[in-house]
């Protein structure tokens, strides 16, 4: 793998979640898929998960061009979009427990298979977090169903702000008591490390080329100059010596 | 034990730390002593771990007397009480390294017996985080330091408050998703839980009578009406079905 050569003196490493740490698009449609069976609904599953995902962005987008309703998290964004896409996807006559069960659909995401492994490894060196756009409530329920053996949970209610909003970042550094250099953030995404670079966060590449099953277009690849690329998150464990 | 009947319906319990979770005393005069053997120093450390603590409450009031010098962190404030304090208590010749030291004493506070068995119990069916006067970055490593099992962790820097101001109280019950009476206050101190209980949280109280040492004057029982009060933490995970 690529990566810079000289030693890397972090203490903390920060993960995002969301395709980085868990598999958001096969853990859903299959969650979804199973449940709909039993509750004896059907609907296009899979069509929905991709819409949902898609107006992931521009519902932040849209909580920070109106900085005057207040920040929003992203359980009730969630919900929001899940309301407006249902019936697009044949899903017209949802309940309140079912657009409850479906909403936290993502308090329920399988990890990738050597996310638990690895954090477990990491944790022995280094503190570890997620710095997720998922609200604390989300990422401490997933946290808890998937083993995720945080050390601390820091999602965007925590700073009122989503990445890539520089609060995010630097914030995490304040609360974890270090300078950015620092702190490592370790995403499958490039935009979150570019933004994380900026600021003088350390970066961590994991490809997770399936995140978007045949929709992925992007992040195959390293596409700027990080300091450690790693294959998995075990991988990612051999470079930082754990 | 007291405590009422009925069964008790919460999905997370939040601790009070300092007292509670862990024995502060006991700890840095020891951690200190050991320390200042080796160092070469000498001083009154029984005196002045009082004295610091004596200057907590003060400390705290005097950020909220201010706001316009905005939140100052638990770990600052330990700083500077430190450095007021120390020559009154022979520790004139402190170097920066031996302030950092000092300071970050409260990194290193062992918890009470009970402590982790009981956390561990009550994390398999409860949410559990601190929620400390102490910021995320002292909690966090102190936690990793003691092996304390936390879900999360909640200080006074995510709130931008100190207890008892309802901020941290309703503060954590949002960011887990919850409404106050889901949520239980663990605290040795009856004042931490009845300003839990105003605003709507259970309560539980887990008497640490030796907390204060010989300068102990109150808090050896219950004085107000908690929903638990249990001899340690594994009574309390006994009383609450783990």
């Amino acid at each position: 793998m690529a990566g810079r050569a000289e030693p890397i003196n972090v203490q903390a490493l920060i993960f995002d979640i969301f395709g980085t740490v868990v598999d958001w698009r096969s853990s859903l449609i299959e969650d979804f898929t199973a449940w709909s069976t039993t509750r004896g609904i059907s609907g296009d599953w899979t069509g929905l998960v991709d819409a949902w995902r898609q107006a992931y962005v521009p519902s932040m987008d849209d909580v920070r061009k109106n900085p005057g309703r207040g920040f929003i998290k992203l359980d009730d964004l969630h919900r929001r979009s899940l309301e407006q896409l249902a019936p697009q996807f044949g899903l017209t006559d949802l309940t309140e427990d079912d657009l409850r069960y479906i909403t936290t659909g993502w308090h329920r995401l399988k990890p990738w298979p050597d996310s638990v492994a690895g954090l477990t490894r990491l944790k022995t060196k280094y503190i570890i977090s997620p710095l997720s756009n998922g609200n604390v409530g989300l990422l401490t329920r997933m946290a808890k169903n998937a083993g995720l053996p945080w050390d601390l949970i820091l999602g965007g209610d925590v700073f009122g702000h989503y990445k890539p909003d520089p609060q995010t970042y630097l914030g995490a550094a304040r609360l974890l008591n270090l300078p950015p250099e620092q702190v490592m953030m370790v995403a499958a995404h490039n935009n979150d490390l570019d933004a994380a670079q900026k600021l003088g966060l350390k970066t961590a590449f994991v490809p997770r080329v399936t995140e978007y099953g045949p929709l992925q277009k992007i992040d195959f690849d390293a596409t700027g100059d990080w300091d450690v690329v790693a294959d998995d998150f075990g991988a990612l464990a051999d470079r930082l010596g754990c």
